[in-house]
């Protein structure tokens, strides 16, 4: 951050994968929608179940982004 | 939540009847403009007081809902 | 709050000057687009060092606005 | 809240109707002796268990008032 | 809490009803199965969204219960 | 803090200045009716906007008073 | 807690013994002036430190206390 | 923990003489019935007050132990 | 969650490969005495260092399941 | 942070002025030996009351810089 | 706390006795190689278990000591 | 943790591979003059982004280590 203001938004991602990879698909789907994206902070790891195993690692991240003068 | 990503907006839902009708205030106004609503959580509950009685709830929530791929 | 459902936003904004001075500069750049500011809460206040000094200020903060019917 | 100082204090509520109504009896206790309540806060909800059924609702709140100057 | 050791579990109720019926139909679960309930503390409450009204009030609460000796 | 018992209470202070004197006018008030104040620590800050621009700063703090034996 | 509203204030007590001992002063200080007594918590334990040694210890807790109707 | 699963149970322990003989008392309560007992952690210390003096410490606290492959 | 009681209970599973997977472990030995497992939710994660490496990694978790009507 | 590994320190600076100036005197003491620099987080705002007036302003912060490599 | 910066380290202590032993063993391992301690607050209480009894208290403390100017 | 003292400090890892690799970087740079390193819990997970993509994980963990006698 330096001299601007930033916008923080509340995602929650998901993949069959991991929980980094929860992170990245976040990412990719919020880079189609906003621009000058900054950094990224976990708020919560969690998943669904489904027959004793891991269906969906869902992972709830903030995004921040400069917001534009 | 399965393999999509959500966005979760907060909001503060007032009411004069009670903690659970704010909560149901706050989400349907939210319908008014968001689809794909999935799961909302209580974040605080607090209210306004005028002449030593509850004048209004105040509830602040968090809304989850899908985002379009 | 009186009976309306009120939005919250998160932003960070910054100053070279002091930590109420970044406040100001995040709310001065949020009311360019939003209306019927109404209140907001520091959540976090940190800032970015360069040679010993403050650089930057930071200081994350939500904001309440009632959203119109 | 103006350019007044205010108090808080903490208080529990209880009920055998719900959680809502001990809020209110927490506030209708307060209103005897306190003038210029202006707010309140859930803090805490938690309740007595009697023979497997909820004998008493308890919330802990905090209330808001402004001093006299 | 008397002389005893308590043993305190957690548990997620539903309802379509409202939150204090969430908590009612979690303790009515649990009073199936464990003697000598004596507490509960709300710690979460959420809920499930189907075409913007609430399907299901969700709260998780804790249960407190007395310990054979 | 030395061998006696200190009482903390919660008040909360505004400001059209800034956070600071917030404080300051919160401490200003107590001392008008509490002797023996010996330290603060702040809550919580936010504040109240009206056109755009802070109207108050409003800090939380708790005050520790030693207790006259 | 039975069907009364309850206070909650918060004390510091100390002691150059140990923390339980901090507690019991705590206590012992506010039975002079309160009645009905009920409960209490521990909030926070810290200590004051001379020449490397404890110096006093210093436990704050909440006191919860029936009020009279 | 090396390389095992372990549970994590909670408990309220209580006792008449101090904050540390009341973890105690939950732990040798718990042995009677758990093996492969391994850690533990205070979540919260509070008592109950009968004429203004401790009647009983209750301490809450988290036990953990291996579980049998 | 639909209209059912769920309960939740707090393990801890421990992986020499990385956190994920001992979050998988964690599961795979509650799926093992334990049906209608639906969700898990990260709760700490931490490890056991030798020789200046990561021996284990170790993640607590708590996981939901259905209780049986 | 680039790809550099950050050690975090944490400082209590005070100031007879203000909080934003009990940052700036604990970072000017800690600049003295402290090279790499590069950015501060405030943890706890304080302050020490002489005569009903705050002597010292009294914040913790947590402060992060470049190891060496 | 005067006009000095002060430093805070965190240290864990533990002791076969009980939890304040283990204060005062980390504290008097401290006091060998560091001057001018002034506070300590416990930030977390837990121990290790053997054969179904305590065999250490654990106690996780933060400690704080002027800085030479 | 046996009968001994431990040092805790933090630190902030980062790696352009992921979130448990970040951990292992910071590790293995604490590893080259820190001796007798026995625990470490992770803090905060975050990162930074540029052109839409995640450029390096951040992680902030505490490191536990033996101090010699």
């Amino acid at each position: 951050m330096s001299e601007h203001t930033y916008k923080i938004v509340e995602l929650a991602g998901s993949s069959t994968q991991g929980s980094d990879e929860a992170v990245r698909n976040a990412i990719a789907r919020a880079a189609k929608t906003l621009r000058n994206l900054d950094w990224f902070e976990v708020v919560e790891t969690r998943g669904h179940l489904v027959n004793g195993k891991i269906a969906h690692w869902q992972v709830k991240l903030k995004l921040g982004f400069r917001m534009e003068d």
